[in-house]
């Protein structure tokens, strides 16, 4: 590609840096500045030849790309504007680009609200909600479902080890929605009393696989034996572009003390220089495969979870070979 | 039954005192003090016709029984000696009565390493099991196996909300098991490492339903979505004989505080005077249905759950009338 | 045997023209009687060595079989008394077999009432149960609740053809209970609604299977796929003996006048002389296999269908031959 | 959109009102005539400028869309029309909007028929074909079948309450197609002899779910149960666009004399100024998640009922907001 | 047990060393060899004492039982006839044994045929077989049919390795029975023209398991998932009497050549001295687990699997301890 | 379309004897010769209209079509093709359809290689994989996960009747794959040892059903039952266009002497006349629904198996009528 480095921009540069040191976090924060970035970098260029400005534009992708490269928002974020990326001129690119990124910010400014009255569409009033975990995707969609009018209560797991279900049960508190909250082994029990599962996602594969908070696919199997739906909230940037190539997504295995305090550690094992033979494993994610899923609330609609593997497509493309790579 | 009171041994007063207090508890200790008193009674009894030695014992074991109604191993020790007092004389239902409570206890006092030893031959060598809660009747599975030289794994789930996966870690890391422990949460990725979920029980009911806590039945139907067989191990004295009439069992709801401190609760909802709208549930056990589990082992074999209403009658008779009722 | 025919009762002659001829008829009527006029034979047979006694007794059994050879109650009957005759010598062999038509006679008499109270025992105050079809045995379980002061509610199937949920309807509201009349076409989306489905039998198999009205097991189908627990009530005077030896129920095709009047008839096919091409089939029960029934509720106890045999050779012996036949 | 309402042509204004008053009506003759006054809308506008030329369309769009929101196939055939509305000047967008109607109702025209030699193609020679209510759109296929020489019985189930398997029966019996009617309670017993199970559709979700007469749903899980697929035939126009975003199709609950007769009613209940107790509930329709149904059958070929969405986004657009809004 | 080693007949001797040496091989003749070598010495017994021959029986037992630990009948037997040695004095004992063994073999050499009438009786006309392997339990359910005048016809799959399936197609030729042989791969798609699968049992578990040739399992999973009921014909000689107290039966691995010849073994590997990574792995048997087994047709009847441990228990008692040993 | 027949160039008359003759034969190489063959006709059309030169390339189309109608490949060539041709002249249609030819052949060499990186992502380190058939797709995902340095083994299914799996064994054997063979029957029992089940396709339905060698379905539903993930690999040429129209794939019905051998017969049958009763069915492939398969891996990405069907229209357009038809 030319013995130079094409100019990057030095806003890329900077974007890139504050992705890196975890400055700019969150899946939508980061997916928000990438497509800013690349806004930015189409509007500087000094290239004078479509040739060179995609060529810039693939190096400041593959530049902000490169910072988190297991993240799942970033790669959707370039992936998406550089599709946009269309025409034969310099002005033309530079043009559609700029336009691209807007659509993008835009829609990801929206994704959240407009998700969640899809998803409290799938809600009716005096309906009992059993959540997981904390996912905001997923309160969006029971906060749309209160200001419509509708009455909901909700069950809600503690989620150990980190106990995230009482974020939820706050929340839910502060909007006036009655709460019961169980532990996650009495789940099964208290679906004969729910109408729904609800929850989010950490993120979604293209064999419809749902990867959210440990403790879901066994929540989804029970949810499926009794007879409850199963619905999951989660917006676009969650869909995971690897996953088209057959990735599977890595799973975070977290630190035991999660699990278990020392001191408790302690009452279990007596040695003093550890225990070989005792192992606290605290894996963060589980995935649940479609069979046991219902229905997948973005916003751009509700799909069956085998059929994301579209909306995937459509959004960011085939990845069969990634966009900034030459 | 005439106007006076027949006369009820002293030994049996005491003993109902004593598990009406509580100074003895726990299934097998009932049982077995149950078991004794009838023996006394029928050893000291003054009657002097078949009928009144009879009605004797009937109002011991009735006079037992009311310390505590809901207990499963109580009746089960009465109805089982009962079952024995056979004859056409004071002598010979004395006898009988004797023998057949030293029969009872001499059982009882085997039946834990009986049942290790039938649970343990469904372990193969190098097997890995996953437990739920703390069982010595499943601990005791696990011990005849490693007595028999086979090298066993754990899997230990912590067991919400009282953690009794700690209790269960340390007896299998003191007999030198390599054990994992996981959140509850972990159980259906972990189950695909395992080759048996095995757990003790509460009680078992009449259609084959185990009771055992919460968190078995949620666990029971992913193995079965995993194809892994579950085993439960229960001595007869859980076999729940009110549930041949159709009972349902009494689940225990335990205090908020086991699943939520003060200050976490306090987290979750501000008001000072308590909140109506938040509640905390805390069932102690759950209900497995007999298709979810492959065997339940018992000192006297292994059997299919749909079978062991076929035990529960044989052991204790048909129970459309308590033997202790006129 | 003999070379001449055995002195067979009048009572036992008349007793099996009145059933021959439906002058007895309904499946606990036609069991009294039979086994009343097997303790007639008994109490006023002539024979004079054991030998012929019970060759007298062995032609009275098939008298009576012989009339309806296809009912269900009446070969219980024969069985449960005829297991019952004992002795070594004609006035032993004598009382046994009255005493044992007696307790027959006395279980049958309170067995609705006492299945009944074991079939409450199953609900709850405030349950919803769902009914298909009319049945006494069912009622009975409903009508136990309520007088423990239960509130029950009920949702009740039509039945098509013939609507017995209407009589169902009726009795129940004549008791204030609640109730939703609803298709056949609709259960499934009440059983969301429902606790419980409870069902009657017309016969029960040696393999678990209930034969009962048609429409059942599809029922059960989705009871099963919706979380819902089925529960079968049934006097065991409705365990089918044939079945221990493989025979299969036949079930009773009942005439097409019941779905079709001629009215629709003739607007379905205009041919005057009938329509070969168009069939009503019209069958009165269908097979619900035992993975889809999760209780069989008799006078004798509960139990899980898959063990109902154990019950059935306990009362009425194996059937590997006829106890009147030589 | 300015302070003047756009010109709406005459012809929008009649249609508009001839549905409304449902003198056009049937989900293709909605469909057609919306198509055709949007062709005559965009041929007679005297809009000088795109935008008003599309503001005009909008607003026609949005006068028939009132007439009758719930229709399923009304918003299809406006949002199919809109969809195609395309270019830089008003001619061309004139010219687009007629062609994409003519296209539309040229489909219309065609699509039962091309439909149904698409579901024939799933039938063999000699098959079995069990149906549900009556839908010109799943007999359009068996009578392609028949017109490849194809040899098909069928097995028709009455369908309570409105017995709409009569209407199916003559026509199949008119064809010379053997039929065999049943109640619907028989429907699970017959499975046995069917090698499809073959239903129209109501209109059919964004989440696979396959809204058709009552009954259906359960009918599919004992098809399911019994290893027979099940096909939906259902032209696109009953795809429900509602659907996209969550929401969910309101059941039409129907009056209750189609399903109980007064005097019927006054069997059950005695009481002359009505029963509070009683209630007779008559859903016209039930859901059918994708996982029980293997095929929707449509004039663009067939579907996993998992991934009509895709289709319903293709011909359809996304709904997020409807096009007729501003 | 004395210092001396009690007197064992010269008869349980030899057919010790006859059953030893497999000049008595296959498990009816076990079984009756070894039934009637205990009748011998009942008959021949010296002893003076009831202990003294009791003892002398054990003794008996156990060195006959030594013979072959693994086979299933030979424990039965002995199991069946020591049960049935009762009474107080050797002349009691000694009637009471002979008898018990005559029962046995009476009922051993009756076993297929009666086990052939039962199971034919779950067979209709017309009615269509599959059969995987040959049994002669098995092929005696169809004899009897076809002796009934019902037209059965069968599909056989070929079983490899050992391909018994034609052994099996060749006598249902021999009986007329029109046979259709398919490899084990085509079974699944031949289930849909199946009434029934029917196989025979190496042995049965007391939880159910039936353990037949390979191949059996996965035949009843896909046979459950199309509908069609699996029958499994099995003597009670076949009941695994270990397997009350856990043990799992042990599974035959035989010889690879009667997977791969030794060409074969060449063309996939070249090396001369073995391939270290290449392994054929030849198990005889598998185990169905009882829920995809519909019912078990024994001479005694049919049983459900799961209420088979309820047979084997009442034939051959409670094994916690083998009866032979001290 | 005029009354003369256009000019179709030698290259495709000969290309089209070639495939006809099975001069080229296989998937791949009759897909490439079809689409090089239409690119010749664009190239040296001497059409002078737009008009005639698409009817020219229809022709070309049909002729090639015609030669093999039942292959899937072939088609689907052609069907790209056409659907690249694009333009308003005659040199933009010819352009825009060599460009076309090229792109398909281009992605057709690359597809394998491209497709087993895809389907090796979902291999791990370590993971044992369960193969039925020989299918270089589905050796390649293996192949690939080699090359990234995976340790793989493997248990291959002998795949009666024509043992590909000997072929499958010593492919992976060359590579150094550890390798299990076992006989068919034997896949269940081993499915606990397996982490995936990997096949390939002989074509795939757009309802999502794998066409597949015989015995994929019956060890998919094993695999379900299991917990063992399936995996189809499978090149988009095998994407079946004719079943999006409703079209069942015909099952191709071999030799019986796959399945037996004339002297196998012989044992089997005695008549020298051939045995009517007596049929060998043997079909070379059978179909897995699509609620057994996880996913389907193609050099496009992985996809659920009911969404491939949006692939299909992507690639091959709606095909309810063939783009070489008039």
């Amino acid at each position: 590609m030319g013995n130079e480095a094409p100019a990057v921009d030095p806003v890329v540069e900077s974007t890139a840096a504050d992705i890196a040191a975890m400055r700019i976090r969150g899946a939508a924060a980061i997916a928000d500045a990438a497509a800013a970035a690349l806004a930015i970098q189409a509007e500087r260029s000094d290239a004078v030849t479509p040739g060179a400005f995609r060529t810039q534009l693939r190096v400041a992708a593959r530049t902000l790309y490169e910072t988190r490269p297991t993240a799942v928002s970033l790669p959707n974020a370039l992936r998406y504007v550089l599709r946009g990326t269309d025409g034969d001129s310099v002005d033309e690119l530079r043009s559609s680009t700029i336009d691209r990124a807007e659509t993008f910010r835009e829609d990801l400014e929206d994704a959240q609200t407009t998700l969640g009255k899809i998803g409290s569409n799938r809600l009716r009033d005096g309906d009992v909600v059993m959540t997981h975990c904390h996912s905001t995707d997923a309160l969006a969609c029971i906060e749309a479902a209160l200001d419509d009018g509708k009455r909901i209560e909700a069950i809600v797991t503690e989620t150990r080890p980190r106990k995230q279900g009482h974020i939820t049960a706050r929340e839910l508190r502060e909007w006036g929605v009655p709460v019961t909250l169980i532990v996650d082994n009495a789940a099964r029990r208290y679906l004969d009393d729910a109408d729904h599962v609800l929850v989010g996602a950490d993120s979604i594969a293209a064999d419809g696989g749902v990867i959210n908070k440990i403790g879901t696919s066994g929540l989804a199997v029970n949810a499926r034996e009794r007879g409850v739906p199963v619905m999951v909230a989660a917006q676009t940037i969650k869909l995971h572009p690897g996953t088209m190539t057959g990735h599977t997504v890595a799973i975070e295995m977290r630190d035991e003390t999660e699990v278990l305090t020392s001191s408790e550690r302690s009452e279990i094992t007596d040695l003093e220089d550890g225990d070989d033979g005792f192992t606290v494993e605290n894996p963060a994610f589980d995935v649940t495969p479609p069979r046991h899923v219902d229905a997948i609330v973005t916003e751009h609609g509700q799909f069956p979870p085998e059929s994301v593997v579209t909306l995937m497509r459509e959004l960011f493309g085939e990845t069969t070979t990634e966009p900034w790579e030459t």
